[in-house]
């Protein structure tokens, strides 16, 4: 990845909004920035980017790693044992750092981000904050070709995890056991693959009528029925780029609510995916999917958004919902997944990561969403 | 778990502290006042404890979920469909409940969580921010006998994991092929043995002089060599509530250096678990296992403190650290894991999860540590 062509697209921005510094808090705009993909507990990792340098400030047992895989100038370690017990506040290596700027105190920061408590510190120091997650936002939406690279391979393996998970399907298997044969299956894959990356699969399978309905749910030990819907959920990720494929689909016939419902639902993501291209706004695609829904009488059993912009987050903006006016560009990668959920019958999604061309999209996660394709045995099948 | 009784206490803080209601925004706080746990992406969820009420805000997507395993008295829902557009704004659900609040305009926040932008909001409102984090941690720092029922099963779950993983040990698999025999493994005793249960687990099997000297690193495709140490991490959730076990272990014979380090942490645990009972400061377990570190002349390789207290977070409040001069008491579980990390050589650590009691500790995750025990076969064995 380009880091220093990040950077100097963010000192542009500085410039422009007479910043001196912007700190960054977000772990994932620290990773755009830094290539630094972490996993934080309890030890907060900070990035402050200045006019010349980009300084990392990170734990002890941070250190050789940011020094191995991150991308910076400078790097301040904080420590937790009494060899270093001069130098355990991270705060104070940023208000150190800040003092050593010259030029008006203004500080670029992410305010839905930055925690009270440090904002509060740095207004003491009469830092005055400026919120820059619209500029985030807006350079993160775009990917670069490299990043684009990463997308499409990690699509492929969230098909190839939910295809793993359908492979796994019958009667009695539990929802966590669905869950293990689709990880399991990728990480060989991906394994085989990419075997200098750093690889996560994870997933829901919420199956079953009072199941489905709830959109975000752990998968858990139920155990699946006869004629149970399901939603196959994978989320995966490649050094930290996200893809994601979800299906709907059943373990034996499903009745005629079932499938009215999934019709529906398919044709409303047929809908939104031919309204995407190039210079439409965001929300005429959740217009198209939610006119069908509606049409149909379910548009309150719509709850949520018909998609999100992907990338280093599962979920960033910009959205496919109804009060997103944001103009839809080349380079941009959403999912698409307008979903129902009809208690007494249950949830219908399908869900598909796009990237939004001149003329209307490239489809990443290819894999059958048709019922036909979607109905499985109740034995198991291999 | 009875939520009544942690309502009871944090109202009668809210009484010693005036304040008129706590707004927590911190999604483990709010599990431990509601039950409710939940997988956040985009859409923040909080939960604002007055006088009388425990009242719930969520997004559509979550109402039914919230109605079948959360525990509330009100429940506020904010949308993301034009059928609800008079309804689309958390913040100001928040707002309207703050201003049907009788009594002062103190409200309290966690201040490393509260975002900037919402906290500006409030104190907008003219609503006084004091924070309540340390009363939060002093809640869930002591564990209640149900709690501790979790974290017991939930141990013995991390145990089984890391004993799959032990299993799967051979020259030539990958670190994510460990992860994946780690976690079928489990997933298959939890099933049988939690059915009715929510159950996560993850891990991470850092190998090789250099991946094993970075304490926090996602598994990687890499292969495992003849004479490798690996830190075999996994990390269990069951409804939520968190078990850790830890294993430093060798595919083949271990070299003279490996063996003396490998030492040097056990006896550095052992030291540690030997000072801690109630009444002990916690500063006095990292002193503990640092001396026996330092004097082998290894002190700025341990780089991290002893330990963390564990339970619906996997780090949380407070910790064996050489600053950290709380007292422990009964009902307190922490992780207890002197690590060491020397380039060229490579990391050893083991992390168990205790119980402290008046006397000593409760062992929540028995299973081998001696050096005899950990070094396994490279060729495949079961």
């Amino acid at each position: 990845m380009n880091f220093n062509k990040r950077l100097d697209k963010l000192r542009g921005f500085m410039e422009n909004e007479k910043l001196t510094a912007v700190l960054l808090t977000d772990p994932l705009n620290q990773c755009y920035m830094t290539g630094f993909e972490i996993i934080t507990y309890s030890r907060p990792i900070f990035t402050l980017v200045t006019k010349d340098e980009c300084i990392l400030i990170v734990p002890g047992l941070e250190e050789e790693h940011a020094k191995l895989h991150a991308e910076y100038d400078r790097i301040f370690v904080y420590y937790e044992h009494p060899e270093k017990a001069d130098q355990i506040n991270p705060v104070e290596l940023i208000i150190k750092c800040l003092q050593a700027q010259k030029g008006e105190r203004r500080l670029g920061i992410e305010s839905r981000y930055l925690p009270f408590e440090l904002a509060s510190i740095l207004q003491r120091e009469n830092w005055e904050l400026a919120d820059i997650t619209s500029e985030m936002i807006k350079m993160r939406a775009i990917k670069s070709e490299k990043e684009l690279e990463k997308m499409r391979q990690v699509c492929s393996l969230a098909v190839g995890s939910v295809q793993a998970a359908f492979r796994a399907l019958k009667v009695g298997i539990t929802e966590l056991g669905i869950e293990d044969a689709a990880a399991r299956a990728i990480y060989q894959e991906a394994s085989y693959l990419y075997p200098d990356s750093s690889f996560i699969s994870r997933g829901m399978n919420p199956s079953g009528i009072e199941r489905t309905i709830l959109p975000h749910v752990f998968s858990n030990l139920r155990k699946i029925e006869l004629g149970d819907g399901l939603i196959i959920t994978r989320i995966t990720s490649l050094d930290g780029y996200k893809g994601e494929c979800e299906r709907t689909c059943f373990v034996g016939e499903p009745n005629a609510k079932q499938r009215e419902l999934f019709e529906v639902m398919v044709n409303a993501q047929k809908a939104a995916l031919d309204t995407i291209k190039a210079g439409v706004r965001a929300n005429n695609v959740d217009v198209a999917a939610r006119s069908i829904i509606q049409e149909a009488g379910y548009g309150e059993n719509a709850v949520h958004r018909t998609g999100h912009s992907i990338g280093l987050a599962v979920h960033e903006a910009p959205f496919f919902r109804f009060d997103d006016n944001s103009i839809l560009k080349e380079g941009m990668t959403f999912t698409v997944e307008p979903g129902i959920y009809v208690p007494g019958i249950g949830g219908f999604r399908h869900s598909d990561t796009i990237l939004v061309t001149k003329n209307g999209y490239e489809m990443l996660t290819e894999c059958p969403r048709s019922i036909e394709e979607l109905i499985f045995n109740p034995i198991a099948h291999k």
